[in-house]
C-alpha cells in the first residue's frame, strides 16, 4: 500500500530502480503560482550523487532531470508534478550472479521472500531510489525559504571520529567545503585517516548525520499521532541504512535529571523563547519556535572489497568475491537526502497547520 | 488532520483528556471472529496506570473499561470496536491556575499557540491519552499471539544506571517481578538507589526502554517509505516524552566497520537465518524471521517538586511552585505503551502483507 | 480498512449499531475556538428520528446526545470530538430468529459472507448508524454557516408522485411544515394518499430527496479524482438504501444538445455568473460560486407487512412473516441524512482548498 | 491534497495535460508476479483515442506507451508501475487565445479561481488526462481476469435515442462492431442519425453508458462509508462531462412499490442467488454475488461549432467562434474510460478483502 508515497497533503510518489530505465516520481498537493530555480534542483542532484573524495566509486551519473508536467515557465501550476531522471547505465552485469545469493545485510534474501523476486542492483532498496526524495526535498526547499525556513544537515560522525560541537554560522558552507560533508576542518582530517585505513581493509565505514531546521514558526506537528518528532523519526528511518534517530539531547535525555533537562521559557522582546533548546524545538510534537536539530545514524554499507560468506535460496554455503562498485563511506552522500526528507516533512506540516488556521481567520 | 488515528489497516482512533469525561478510541479494521480475552486488556490497563513503587503518585484511578461495540461473546463481530474508560476525578483543581503559565518543557506554550487553548491536565498531551493506546495494543496483541508473535518491553535503564545485557528467557516473568520493570534485580536496586535521590531532591528521571518481538514472519514492512523501522519509529516517537529510537545495534553501527556490522547468513535445517542479529530482525526495511528488537528513550517528565522559572501569555516572569501530582519516573510506566504501539505496527503490517500475499494464490 | 471513518481533513469515524450499547463517533480535524449549539444537534437528531405522519413506527428514541471530549463552554478546543448516543431498547428479540434467514433485498446474505456474522438488527447495515453521521453534520453545518454555506434537502418524490419545480425561498420552513418533509401542500397530500394505499397493502415506497448547498464560494473541489461531484456522490450512495444520485440538470443531460445544456457566463456587477445552472453549481470538479443542487434516489425500504420467500442459510425455503418495527416509507427521514452526509463533504473541501489557498499568501 | 491519486491498497497516480510533454502515472500496490499482456493495454488505448464513426475529429495521437519501472519480462515485480504516453501535438495554438476567455461550462473559469492559472487545453481538465486511468485499468482488468471477473461497457443511450434493453451474451463483440460502441445495430443507425443532425448544426449530444461486471465474488465492498456503489459512484463521477451514476435499477427504484422492487433469494443448486437483480449485485454495501450493473449519464461535450456568448476574466462580454478540434459526440470513446474506473474499484475492494479475510484463515 501507499509504500511508495509519503506526506499527506504535499506527497511525493516515487518509481525505479538503478537497473532500469528510469527512476523518478509525482508531487502532488504543491501549491501553484510558487517559482521554481531549476538549478538549485540539479545542484541538490549533483550533492546526491557526487563526493570530492576518494572513498567514493566514481559513477559518472548526469542525474539529468526531465521535468513532465507540473511546472512551467518556472512557475507551478498547480497541477502534479511530474518528473523522470534517466539511468545511464541501465544493466549492471556486475549485479546478475548474485541475484540468488544473499548479500550480508542487504535486502537480497527479505526482497525474495516478501515478491518473489530478487532485481539487479537492490530493486527499490537501491540507493538510487533516493534521486526522487532529492527532487521533492529540492521543491519543498524552496517553498520553505519563502517563509524563511531553512533545512542544513552534515556529517558529524564517521565511525570512531565524531564532531564535537556543531558550529554556529555559515553551516552550509563549511559543509560544502569538505570533502566529506564534516563542517570542521581538523575532524574532517581525521574522518579522512580512518576512512583511508578501512579502504585499505576493503572495509566500510557509517557514521551520523546532523541536521538542523530554522524559522520554524509555532505550531508545526500534531499532538497525538502525527508528532512533528514521530514524521520526521519515520522519514529519516525510511531513509536506506539509517539505524537510529534523536531530537533535541535525545539520548542523553534518558540520563539527565529532570532539572539538567527542563528548558526554561522566558520572554525577549516580547516574544517567548526557551534558554536552552534540549528539546529540539519540538514540545508536545509542535513547534516551539527554536531551531529544530535531531541526529540520524548509518550503518556502514553492507558491500565489502573482502570475501563473505553467505547462502543461496536453497541454504548452500556460498561466498561473495568482492568486485564492482565500491564505497568506503556512503554517509556524506546522504546529507542532501537527510535535508530533502526534513523538507518534506516541514512543509507538509506546514501546509497542515496553515489549513488549519486559515478556517479561524 | 489524521492527527488522532494510527495504522492503514487496523486503525486506532482515539480522544479525550484527564480532565474531561472519559478517554477512549475506535479500532476500525479489526478481522472478525477473533476471540477477545478482556482480562488481558484490564490488566494491560493496569500495568500502564500503577507500579509496584514508591516514586509514583497513586492515582487510584480503575480505568474501568466500557466496550460500547465490535466485540459480542468475547468474538470481534468486525464492527468498528469502540471503547471508553470515564476519568474518575475529572476536574483537577491542581493544574487550573497553570493555565496561563508555561511549565517548562511541557506542552502548554505550543497548544496555547496552535489552538488558542489550554486546557487543564495538558489536554491531549496528557499521558491519559495512552489508556487508548493501550487498549488498542491490548486488542493487537492477541491477535498476534494467535500468529504466534509475541511483544515484550522492559526498563534498560534510569538516568546514569543501565542494564549491561539482555535477559535470554522469562523476560515478562522478571519484567514484572521487578518494581521498575527492570528484568535483572541488582540493576533494579541501583536504579532504586537513585530514583530514592532524585526523589529527596524533587528530580525526576528518565531512561531506556527496550523492545523485543518475537516470531514475527519474513516479509512484513514495505521497502520505501513504509519500512518496518521507520512506522515502529514514528509510533515510539509519537508516545510522550521519547526522545530517541533505534533499532537492532541502533547508533552504535555508526562507529564500526562494515566487517564488524555485517550479519552473516547461513542455513539452520534448511532455515535462512543471520548468525547475528545487529539489522534487529529488519533488512531492507522487510522483516528477515529474527528478532526485532529496538531502544526508546525517554527524557525525565519536566513536573519537578522544585521551584521553576518561567512566563506566563504576556511575558512575564512566573514561578511555578511545586505541587499536585509528582512522579519521579514515568520510564517503568510506559513499557505497556512502548509494547502497545509496537503491536498495533506490527498487526497493522501483517494484514498489509498478507493481504497483498493472498491475492498470488 | 477506512470503512468507517469519512473525510480527509475534517474526519467523521463511527460505530455502533442498533442491538448495541451504542452508537456514536469521533470528529478529527476540527478547527478549535468555534462555538457550537448543541440544542442545534439535538434538533437535527429529533428530525432523523421523528415524523409528524402516520406512516412510520413510533420508536421513542430520546437519542439523548452524550459528549465525551472535544467541546468545552460550547466552544470546540481542537481535540477530537467523540459522542455517543446509547440505545434505548438494546435487545430487539423481534430480530433473533431471522438471523440465520436472508431478508430479500437486506444485507443478511451478504454480511454473512464477509464476516461470518449476522447481527441483529442488521449490524452496521441498520439505519441506526446514521445517528453518528447526523451528529457530525449538525457540527459541520454550523461551520458552515459561519462561512454562510448553507444546506437544505427536502423530498421531491415518493413512488409515482413528484414536485414538479424547487420552490424558491422559504424551503426548510415549507419542508418541515409538511409531514412528509415535501416543500408543497398538494403535493405532499397526493404522496399522502400514495403511502395510505401502500400502507393498506403492507407495502413500501422509495422516492428521491432534493439537496441545495447555498453560498460554496469558488474553488472547492479537486480537478481529477477527488472532483467535488464525485465525493458527493460517494457520500449520498454510502446513505442506506440509495440508488442513483445525479447533480444539476443529471441524468436530462444525457438526452440534450450542447446548446441547451450549456451555462453562458455573464457578469452581475462585476461578478461572474452563470445565467443558467444546469451544471449545479460545479465545472471541472470545482465549485464556480453557483447554487449546488443534486438529487438521490432511495429505494422502497425491503421489510413488507407481507409474506415473503427466501433462503436461510442452509439454502433451504424459508418464509418471512411480517412482525415488529414497519416503515412505510423512510424517506422523509433521510432528509437529515443527506444533509449531513453533504454538509461533511463540503466542510471537508473547505479546509482543503482553504489551507492550499493559505500557502500562497 | 490526494487529489491526483485513486484508491487504497491498488493507488493508480496520474500526472500530465494535453499541451504538455506527456500524461502518465504510477501504479503503486499491484501485486508481483503477475503477467501483463501489454499488447492488450495498447488495444486499451487505441479504443480510448479513436472511433470508426465520422462523428469526432481525427487526432491521430498514436499514444505510444513507455514502461518506466515495475514489470519485468511481461511480470509485475511488486515495484511501482510508471508509465508515461508522450503528447505529439504538445502546443495547441488553437486554444492559446481561449485562456482568459471562459469557455461556456467548461473548467476555465473555476481553474483560473482556484490555481491562478488557465491552462491551454483545459490542463488537467483535459480528457487526455484519462490515458493515465485506461492504462490502470488495463493492468487491473488483467489481474481480475485472472479472477474470473469481467468488465464490460457500451452506450446505452445518446441524446434522445436510447437502447431498449441489454443484450444477454457477446456484448463486447457487439459493442466493439458498433461505430458509436451500442451493442445493437437498428439502434446504431438511429444514433447516427441523431449525430448527423447535431453534427449539422454544429451541435453535440450527451449520452449514457452501461457497465456490467461480471463474476465478482461476494463479500467486496466495505459497509458503511465505503460501501462498494459509493467507490463506483465516486470513481463515475470523477470522470469528465459525467451526471449522474445509478445502480441495479437506480431512480426508478424510487417509484416502485417494495414489494415490486425486492429480490427474492432462492438456491440453485446450493448457491444462494437472487432471482431477480434489482439490487445490481450490491446489497448493504457488499457484493452478493449477482451481476453488478450501473449506469453513468453524460452531458454533452460544450465545445460547440456554433458562436457562444461569454465573459472574459474582467467581466467582458465576449464571443467564442468556432474553430479546432470538435467532437459531435464523446461517449462512444468514455466506454473504455468507465470499464477503467470500474476495474480499479473492483480490484482495490478485492484486495482489500481478501486481505481481511487472510488473516480469518
Amino acid at each position: 500500500m501507499a509504500a511508495n508515497t509519503f506526506g499527506e497533503l504535499f506527497r511525493l510518489t516515487t518509481f525505479g530502480e538503478s537497473h532500469g530505465k528510469a527512476v523518478g516520481g509525482i508531487i502532488d498537493g504543491c501549491p501553484s503560482g510558487q517559482k521554481i530555480d531549476f538549478e538549485f534542483i540539479r545542484n541538490e542532484l549533483i550533492r546526491r550523487s557526487t563526493n570530492k573524495n576518494s572513498f567514493s566509486s566514481q559513477r559518472n551519473e548526469p542525474d539529468t532531470l526531465q521535468l513532465l508536467s507540473g511546472i512551467e515557465n518556472n512557475i507551478t501550476t498547480g497541477s502534479p508534478i511530474a518528473f523522470i531522471v534517466c539511468n545511464e547505465n541501465q544493466c549492471s552485469k556486475d549485479y546478475i550472479d548474485l541475484q540468488h545469493v544473499f548479500r550480508p545485510s542487504h535486502a537480497d534474501y527479505t526482497y525474495l521472500k516478501k515478491y518473489g523476486f530478487n532485481l539487479p542492483g537492490g530493486g527499490r532498496a537501491s540507493n538510487r531510489e533516493s534521486v526522487s526524495r532529492v527532487v521533492g526535498g529540492a521543491i519543498a526547499k524552496q517553498l520553505l525559504a519563502k517563509k524563511n525556513i531553512f533545512v542544513q544537515a552534515f556529517v558529524s560522525r564517521i565511525g570512531t571520529v565524531a564532531l564535537e560541537s556543531v558550529p554556529e554560522n555559515n553551516i552550509l558552507k563549511k559543509t560544502e567545503a569538505s570533502p566529506l560533508r564534516c563542517p570542521d576542518e581538523n575532524v574532517t582530517k581525521k574522518m579522512e585517516q580512518l576512512l583511508t585505513e578501512a579502504q585499505q581493509q576493503g572495509n566500510t565505514l557509517g557514521g551520523i548525520i546532523h541536521c538542523v531546521v530554522k524559522g520554524v514558526p509555532v505550531g508545526l506537528g500534531e499532538p497525538v499521532f502525527d508528532k512533528l518528532q514521530a514524521d520526521l523519526a519515520k522519514a529519516m528511518m525510511s531513509i536506506n541504512a539509517s539505524k537510529g534517530f534523536e531530537y533535541g539531547n535525545g539520548f542523553e535525555a534518558a540520563t539527565l535529571f529532570g532539572s539538567e533537562n527542563n528548558d526554561i521559557f522566558h520572554a525577549e522582546n516580547g516574544i517567548i523563547r526557551t534558554k536552552t533548546n534540549r528539546s529540539g524545538g519540538i514540545q508536545g510534537g509542535i513547534s516551539n519556535g527554536e531551531k529544530i536539530y535531531f541526529n540520524v545514524a548509518f550503518k556502514p554499507i553492507p558491500t565489502l572489497m573482502q570475501t563473505q560468506q553467505t547462502v543461496d535460496s536453497e541454504g548452500n554455503n556460498k561466498t561473495i568475491e568482492p568486485k564492482g562498485r565500491y564505497d568506503v563511506c556512503a554517509v556524506p552522500r546522504a546529507v542532501p537526502i537527510v535535508e530533502a526528507m526534513a523538507a518534506l516533512v516541514v512543509i507538509d506540516h506546514y501546509l497542515r497547520h496553515f489549513g488549519y488556521i486559515a478556517f479561524r481567520s
